[in-house]
């Protein structure tokens, strides 16, 4: 190992405390620096990136288009307040617009993806006075619960609320929740499942629905067709704010500006982060239907951030947008997900027994693996941590959550790049199939 | 107006949704490029930043070491998943464990202080196994709320809590709480309140004491001597943790790299933002004890964000860490507010009826405007954005919360822009004398 590959585990051991982990048995892959699908360390060894790191690389590491604006704007004006105008800023903003459906002119700025879904909620319950927010049990919308309630000023006051969150469960046909047997069948159950649940709750104190268009880190489910639409449908007869959270599926994931494009709903809220600039500067933020942003024009919108509105990650999003315009990068996330990845991981399926369910769309897919196709009973999470190692073995970079591999490079995956990906997988899950029959 | 900032308007009119505002009748200052103290827009005008913006520009616009910083930075690798080992982020993490008192080796990264502030309370809750949370009245923490609340998977489970944030009046002789007349008493007072809310709450009940070392925001009301250390006692007697919440106040605010190193005390917990890279990438993060650090060696800490430990972001403490270093920038920050603005704002006080009270330390103050200095009514708000306009209209960038201008240039801040400030300030406060006379 390199002595800054060294360094950098000595360095990382003593001082970084890590996200969602225990500290103890932490062992990191060093990264020193990457280029489209590649990462590498220091001393030269070379991984695929299959994760896009957390799923958010949507346009490859190092863009070279999105690396200048970064340092164009560096030299001119890396930060300022948000209680200015920004040329960069009012710029990103107006392309991001520009991306979302009629009716949709007006964008807050975050930093991530927790704190859109955040400032969604809030503009939820100040435009309808009401306090709940449904969302699904298989969901991951951001990890923030309490500094506003901490607050002791002004602020805190409008947004404190008695009643809060309530949970239901969405369409997963494989693993239905309402005993059904077909797609039509499981989308009308679960709809009925979630017009039940707000007639309980009262449907005068729902503010929100809130979605993920597919559901990511929870499995990639693809909602069938007329979930979405029948959705929407519920939220409008009972006056909810529809909120979908492309925070993972947007920004060219699907093969798609916003995921929802392919289905037929229109949202009145919109959070996203990742995709949007592939995350080189953090930064995420709510898309603002004109009938919620009427609400705040002469009333205050009580939320806000210190770096709302960051001038660097704006230049990071106007070129990482422009640049999948002009390099199609999004046409390409679509095309190689339909002539590539899905038949590749179609031939794995029919291959490996230890693989329960292949789904996906674009280049988001999860393969979801079982100890038996029979009772689906999930492979154990020892085997899940041995897939991960032999995979990382043979120099892929995978992104591993409960039973599945989701199968998630950049949008700029070449056909070359998914060969070399579906290999690994190929031999890897080879080793499963041994262990489980 | 140069056409770039008319575009600047037009765009940002029509495409940003901002904080804390009614949207309709915003009218911003563009702001094109910045330097040092100094900020313009693209036709050229300058203004003198008496605000830092949030105050967080603590070196300053465009330091170019900072600026250099971020664009090698950025030529090498933007980012990278926080579930890697990265050398920029754990020299980070060093250089600030380095600054902060024995004991504390670690830190978490964050985007901002709203989610340092949620993730140091996730810390107190797991660690001590209670819930509950004691803040000021008069405090800021951010503005987050809800979204781990939202999420419907695993991560939401360790984050629910049935009871959740009391609050308490903290120090403020000006304005006492406590029908205090001396800061002795103040304090005592302000003491016994904290332990007579905690004995009521049920010791056993509460997590954690949240405070703002100087309570920025709500007026820079530097707490009297003993209350700090005071605080730890009753801390320690209940087993509660203390956090130190240094957003604001922490990097060179008060001529120190921490506020509380002014103060006999010593937290558990200390959350960053803001002044740690003068935000010219959005970060925050925790400062982690090591006797919190170690609950998380073995048990899953269940937090974290997509961009926690993000390498620009890291690229740019480094850099600012060490030019804050080398330059002195600190001990300048003490000495010319001990020199130069204290002695300034006293003669402003002394000629001006309408300050009722100057406090603060460092770059760090605050003149609180009233009505009558006998019965401290404050200045209404008409007279603060009369103030706001005249200061603009002199082309001094002010910063105003309430009845109060908080005085808060960068650290780096010149005797000769100090004067030219308080020429300013001076015009202003004889048209608001003139206007309560
Ligand atoms: C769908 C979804 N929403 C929200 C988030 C939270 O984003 P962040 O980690 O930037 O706070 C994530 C992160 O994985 C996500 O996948
Ligand atoms: C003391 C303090 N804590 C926390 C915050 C929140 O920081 P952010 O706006 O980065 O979320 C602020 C912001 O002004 C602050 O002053």
């Amino acid at each position: 190992m390199d002595d800054l590959d060294a360094r950098t585990s000595e360095l990382d051991r003593a001082h970084v405390f890590h996200s969602w982990s225990a500290q103890g048995a932490l062992s990191l892959l060093p990264i020193a620096g990457g280029q489209g699908c590649t990462v590498w360390d220091h001393s030269g060894r070379t991984y695929l990136d299959f994760s896009s790191q957390l799923v958010n690389v949507n346009i490859g590491h190092q863009h070279p288009a999105v690396i200048a604006g970064i340092r164009e704007q560096a030299a001119v004006l890396a930060t300022i307040g948000p209680a200015t105008g920004n040329l960069t800023r009012a710029e990103a903003a107006q392309r991001i617009a520009a991306r979302a459906p009629g009716g949709f002119n007006k964008v807050f700025f975050t930093n991530g993806g927790a704190d859109a879904n955040e400032n969604a909620i809030r503009m939820a319950r100040l435009h309808t006075g009401r306090d709940k927010v449904v969302s699904t049990y298989r969901s991951y919308h951001g990890n923030t619960g309490g500094a506003i309630v901490a607050t002791g000023d002004w602020r805190r006051v409008p947004n404190e609320y008695s009643r809060g969150h309530v949970h239901i469960f969405g369409p997963y046909l494989y693993r239905s929740e309402f005993w059904a047997t077909t797609p039509e069948e499981e989308c009308e159950r679960a709809l009925h499942h979630l017009r039940r649940v707000i007639q309980a709750e009262g449907p005068e104190s729902v503010a929100a629905i809130l979605l993920e268009t597919i559901p990511g880190t929870a499995g990639i489910m693809v909602p069938p067709p007329g979930y979405l639409s029948g959705v929407r449908e519920i939220a409008d007869q009972y006056g909810v704010v529809l909120i979908l959270d492309e925070v993972m599926a947007g920004f060219g994931r699907t093969g798609e500006w916003f995921a929802f494009d392919a289905f037929d709903v229109k949202p009145d809220l919109i959070t996203f982060a990742k995709g949007v600039n592939s995350g080189y500067v953090p930064v995420g933020g709510v898309v603002i239907s004109d009938e919620i942003a009427r609400t705040f024009d002469d009333r205050v919108f009580p939320g806000g951030l210190t770096y709302s509105g960051h001038p660097l990650a704006a230049a990071s999003i106007v070129a990482s947008i422009d640049a999948m315009e002009s390099e199609g990068i999004i046409a390409h996330a679509k095309k190689i997900g339909t002539d590539v990845i899905e038949p590749g991981l179609r031939a794995l399926e029919a291959d490996h027994p230890v693989i329960g369910e292949v789904r996906g769309t674009g280049v988001f897919w999860a393969l979801e693996l079982v100890a038996d196709r029979a009772t689906r009973e999930p492979l154990p999470a020892a085997l899940m941590g041995k897939a991960k190692a032999e995979l990382v073995a043979r120099g892929l970079l995978p992104f591993i959550a409960d039973n599945r591999i989701h199968v998630v490079p950049p949008c700029v995956v070449t056909a070359d790049e998914v060969a070399t990906a579906l290999t690994a997988y190929d031999e890897v899950l080879t080793l499963l199939d041994k262990e489980v029959s």
